[in-house]
């Protein structure tokens, strides 16, 4: 790892959002387990100063490996330049509890509750899949209320977790509200809205394409391949200056306008993170605003947010649309809770309901292919759909992080982890039917 | 400038918290006014992109440099690394305010009043000195009700500016608050709570010694030497990993470990940053928290505040104690409140009364000298003290930032500022008798 140090030193840790990988059949060592590597239990940055072998530090290939990435994860504005996601400056709308003898009760009730791994033959309970998964926080809504909420390692209900590629399901939402609203005309093509992308790949693309990542685009996130587009989309989006013999693009939106093309626009779904910086910047052209602003006007400061969020940005001050956002555990409650209601939440309408109908009606299946855990699945307006018997979809993040919203069962459920690896196809097998089994559990309730 | 560059980059805008230096007689050029160089009249950072020459990027030699700087101050989170001040998740609690027709009534008359600036013999309103400062925000609480609140350039009600060295203030306080409650003995010596300080110069100095900078320490923030001390403060506090062939101190602390003698401790104030990071550090091995983790419990949480404040830190997490936070105007002026309130707000107490007596009551004015605009002033618990004729007392940091406590017209000040060059010795003729022209006025009206 230490050849790589220069080279990531103050990446966004972009090539840490990596993409949402099928499981892979690799053997490994097994790794700390969730409650030995619990950064509390390591001792991570305890003390003035901490030991120093207890202190945690760039570069990125450091602060990010686990089992350092298990403190770091609450941590990243501690390392890199951010942009707030103001909530504003008026009064939070607590979120509805169950009363506290029966939140209790049901936390009981939910933690021995069973289900059956992925694959597997041995029924697991509700409490161990906490732990198998490296859950550092775990919130679920019920008709509106909170009926479940847990903290782990560097977690607690003030602080704020990275939220990984969900960042690109709230870049995506708010694509989607734009298309609701009539401002932004998904037929059109990139280079009618951005001239400037000049012969990027991205140029003939359609803004549906982008939104559903369809486009026919080069990138490869190959971390064994020094050549690999990852390592040159890190370098033009460090926030650094740039070495002085540096002549690669700067800045996330440089590096879209040279994207090569791979593919045919609109033959099948590639999941791949440009897709969501496009998607940003097309977005700040037709609003006129970032997407941090954007998400503070439209999001944050309406539906009664309890925290600001932040978002990591690049030499240029562009937010990292693919994966920058670190949240509240509750606030991102709240946006579930936003799309399960259609666009309403504390009696307000934020959005048209047709944005969150188009989100779970899902893309086309047919073009979906690669996610063992998610068989019939699809991606659209940056959000995964499971077409499952619930119609439940999904925003989905690296090392363990999701908002899973089940319209059949009323369900919410908000999710942040540290799993060693970045691969939530080995992550999903003890998460999924966890999530199913609790639906079922909550419906049978009613 | 541009060899300064690769030493200066990412450096935590430490170079730019430079001492609160005296007048000097230096001819310049006149800069842009207040009104030519408002960031919103430049077009720094709009559009998306902006044009190429609007966009304000590392290094701080760059963007902390007048009128770039107009801008920066309100954006640093988008520079460095930084932590937050987390005001909890509570709702915040409103400052009272004048009725909408008193206060248009009272802002035209305060805008009108007239004061003749230190050396001057023209008198100037109150609305042109705000100009004359390049004031970016400046609130007014009197008799604890807000009288006065005007913003410009790049600050709004719910943005946050650079505090720069009223950060000191902020320790300062943290720290009398814990002499105050018996936790911090200020008669002790460094190292005998800090043991690992070793030779430094800091370590025979006592704790009151460092509150009110009388150290006698070798630091020198003259920018003309390449070899000043201030330069290999920055190389240490920068949050980058250091260049392989580095072997300097490497963050605030390590810095403060081989800090050499210059005079005698007790004998005199001198203005130099590096007593505020040690006194930091005193702080946080005394009670176990870091001066981000206190401010949040302390005074975020407590007082009411709508925004998180946040501090820059260095590549080893230590936030930066001398300079490091940026804040919202209001809340400054609910710390302000708690100084003149003697510890009380919202009808709760936060600290003893003899913290605000004791800093009210100044240091020792025959060590105080090089200050022209504070004749007989005196510097304790890192608070600027007047000792003029309605006991009023500040925290300062360069660029115009001010609180300013008047306990004889109940008056507080917060000043949020961006003036083209770090002296306030150049500030405070349009300044000093601006804030007892309204003190004086604010009294007349009881």
């Amino acid at each position: 790892m230490l050849s790589s140090i220069s080279r990531l030193a103050f990446a966004s840790t972009l090539a840490l959002t990596a993409a949402l990988l099928p499981t892979a059949g690799v053997a490994q060592q097994a790794p700390l387990s969730a409650q030995e590597s619990d950064p509390r239990v390591m001792g991570w940055m305890q003390g003035f100063p901490p030991p120093a072998d207890k202190i945690i530090t760039q570069p990125d290939s450091v602060y990010f490996s686990f089992p350092r990435l298990r403190w770091s994860v609450c941590h990243l504005r501690e390392f890199l330049p951010t942009e707030e996601i103001s909530r504003g400056t008026g009064a939070p709308v607590p979120l509805p509890y169950l009363s506290p003898s029966a939140f209790a009760d049901e936390r009981a009730t939910i933690d021995a509750l069973t289900f059956t791994p992925i694959g597997g033959s041995a029924p697991m309970t509700w409490e161990q899949s906490l732990y198998a998964n490296y859950t550092d926080g775990i919130l679920v809504l019920h008709k509106g209320k909170v009926v479940y909420e847990r903290y782990f390692g560097c977690l607690d209900e003030g602080g704020k977790h990275a939220a990984m590629s969900m960042t690109k399901s709230v870049t995506g939402l708010l694509a989607q509200i734009l298309v609701a609203e009539g401002k932004l005309d998904e037929t059109r093509r990139v280079r009618d809205i951005i001239p400037e992308i000049g012969n990027s790949a991205f140029a003939s693309a359609t803004i549906r394409q982008v939104m559903d990542m369809t486009t026919g685009v080069k990138y490869s996130e190959n971390y064994s391949d020094p050549n690999a587009d990852i390592w040159l989309y890190s370098k033009a989006a460090s926030p650094l200056p740039k070495p002085e013999d540096y002549t690669g693009p700067d800045g996330y939106w440089e590096y879209l306008q040279q994207v090569a093309p791979e593919g045919r626009h609109g033959d099948a779904f590639h999941y791949k993170t440009i897709n969501s910086d496009m998607l940003g910047w097309i977005i700040s052209r037709v609003t006129g605003k970032s997407v941090t602003e954007l998400a503070s006007e439209r999001l944050w400061q309406r539906m009664g947010a309890e925290q600001d969020a932040y978002q990591t940005v690049d030499g240029k001050g562009v937010p990292f649309a693919g994966g920058g956002i670190s949240a509240g555990l509750r606030d991102l409650g709240r946006l579930g809770l936003l799309m399960l209601n259609k666009g309403e939440i504390n009696g307000e309408r934020l959005f048209p309901a047709a944005v969150s109908e188009r989100i779970a009606k899902g893309g086309d299946p047919a073009k979906f292919s690669g996610f063992p855990t998610i068989p019939g699945g699809s991606y659209t307006s940056q959000w995964w759909v499971f077409h499952n018997k619930h119609g439940a979809y999904a925003a989905r993040g690296v090392h363990g992080q999701t908002i899973y919203v089940d319209p059949t069962a009323e369900m919410v459920l908000v999710r942040f982890a540290s799993f060693p690896t970045a691969q939530n196809g080995r992550i999903d097998p003890t998460s999924l039917p966890a999530y199913q089994a609790l639906a079922e559990y909550l419906m049978a309730k009613d």
